[in-house]
């Protein structure tokens, strides 16, 4: 199979992770004999540097001639303390996620056993947990209308969902509970937003399409809490921008680390996979990031873009292989020193390829 | 002392648990030789039912008559799965909060040493958590304007703060900031959300007045994951309406029960207390609900309200006695039997009277 990867590393440790995972690629590649070539673009604060643009033209015009995207992170300590900054490097990937229409975002919870002692959760409470969030990525309050007053005292941001949009994610996601355990929880605040009565409208209507599909209501408050106490009730959960972006960070918790965490951004067309941690700019340049969630977002790039089961599942067993072995990045050791071997990026990676 | 309590019980549990909260205030007069009168009044689905308005007026005539309101819960399922449903419980809690002005919600979120055992969080990572939450109450997304367009096919609510009731709650924060360990977090979602851009202004000018506190900014979601992974670093936790409904529900985790924790909701005048769950209609009127909520409540009003702090501590060693004593409702029950005595409501009152 002959395919044409972008990889957007963009800031802080995205650099590093990526780097990983492109090296699995060519081993894939190699191993399963296909044919993959690559380009790279800029984003995020590394863009603004370079252009003083955080999505540049020559990104998107690349994305589109792509097959699939290797993302990396973005993020920049500078902006976040300077509320004021016009250009941002967030708007780099808000705006590509837009304008490639990335509309579902598809994360994936479950915990490798041999990281059960990783987490500050129980492992009683964590042994079999398996969630896979779907959380809408190119509506909401994110790209609502937003501005302040004349005397700039007053701030908003407008939260806003249309059917159209509520529908087409609830449809994935329906059809992705539907190969599952059958059961989706819709999370949304339908107690007190407008937008999220609608939401809640959609997805009852939708649910009716699919009478297996055990659905639940759950408020984001609630939802928030049932994530920590019982994450082992949830197996679809479908939700809105900002809730997903709240209870995908919180959920990975349950999978040991941030580190461990992969997702896929899907449209109608090319898809986007990227680690759901951020550009953490404290530990880049070091050489300790964890690079297992973009190898894992390498996983999702086989399975969902190239349909490639046993590529992806090679990538996985890899993983898993690894862990089993006592290998562990700093984030994800549990401190015990024993049966433990802590190594930086470029030695996982390494290890992984063998 | 003489001190007119209004005692809104609301729905569901609501009756139960605020029964056994003014037991205690019974109680605590008699001991110490105060007049307490009492007053009710209807909110929520119970007083849509008697009177056809969430939010009779003559429950805010009667709340600005008192000296403190005791309150239990709303909301009622009917309504959650309705999402057209024009009068709804909610709207009476929410009413209550702007009319009287309640900006600031005060959540303390502290874990009884027996109850180390109840949480899904391993206990060495909660010995010893003690955050109060600052979550501001009448602004945000729950009063910015909301609607649909005309053939309803899109909804949308406003996210709005201005400076003003941005800065009024961080004063409060950073007061109690000082009196405490000296460190505060606001959260926010400035990489997206101008209204958390306009919040994160406000609460760097507002910091440097407080010199000696120690404050830090997280994201959102962020804040959702290090609140599970490593609960003891947060002191002070500043937020606005929404996050702050999510990551003190999300928190009850960490006390080892929602039916642990109390909050008070103060602003410049009357002061209302309330539990921090809701109605709880599936277990409403068997006698089963945790009334510790209602009766710690009660010490937040009796220490922040009447300022009657030997009052406040002998209600908090109540709790702590028959705790120790092994007695428990249901819900934080860890399953020892053998030294485990679980009671219902009432028995529970009993027990915290004697
Ligand atoms: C960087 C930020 C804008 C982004 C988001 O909020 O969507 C990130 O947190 C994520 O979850 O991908
Ligand atoms: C019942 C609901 C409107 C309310 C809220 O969201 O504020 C509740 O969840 C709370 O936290 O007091």
């Amino acid at each position: 199979m002959k395919k044409h990867i972008l990889v957007i590393a963009g800031d802080g440790i995205g650099q590093e992770v990526t780097a990983v995972g492109k090296q699995v690629l060519e081993r894939i590649a190699g191993k399963f004999g296909h044919e993959f070539t690559y380009d790279e673009a800029l984003i995020g604060h590394a863009a603004i540097e370079a252009t003083g643009n955080p999505l540049p033209e020559a990104t998107i015009t690349k994305s589109k001639a792509s097959d699939a995207i290797l993302f990396g992170a973005v993020g920049h300590p500078k902006y976040d303390n300077d509320p004021s900054a016009k250009l941002r490097p967030e708007q780099g990937l808000l705006g590509i996620r837009k304008a490639l229409g990335l509309y579902a975002n598809l994360r994936p919870i479950k915990l490798f056993d041999e990281l059960l002692g990783a987490s500050s959760i129980k492992p009683e409470f964590l042994q079999g947990a398996d969630i896979l969030f779907f959380r809408e990525l190119t509506g909401d309050v994110y790209f609502g209308e937003k501005g302040r007053n004349e005397d700039r005292s007053t701030a908003y941001d407008t939260m806003i969902y249309s059917r159209y949009e509520v529908e087409r994610i609830a449809v994935k996601a329906f059809e992705a509970a539907m190969t599952r355990r059958k059961k989706l929880c819709s999370v949304d605040k339908a107690n007190v937003l407008e937008s999220s009565r609608l939401w809640r409208e959609v997805v009852q209507k939708v649910a009716k399409r699919y009478p297996e599909v055990d659905v639940e209501h759950q408020f984001i408050d609630a939802a928030a809490m049932l994530l920590i106490k019982d994450p082992r009730r949830f197996d679809v959960v479908l939700t809105g921008n900002l809730f997903g972006d709240i209870l995908t960070d919180e959920a990975s918790q349950i999978a040991g680390s941030m580190g461990m965490l992969a997702s896929a951004s899907v449209g109608d067309t090319i898809g986007l996979y990227e680690p759901i941690h951020g550009s953490a700019h404290d530990i880049a340049g070091k050489g300790v990031a964890n690079p297992l969630a973009s190898v894992l977002s390498v996983a999702l790039m086989l399975d969902i873009s190239f349909g490639l089961k046993s590529e992806a599942e090679t990538v996985l067993t890899a993983v898993d292989t690894v862990l089993k072995a006592g290998y562990r990045t700093r984030d994800i050791a549990d401190g015990n020193t024993s049966s433990e071997k802590i190594l930086g990026t470029e030695a996982m990676g390494a290890r992984l390829i063998a």
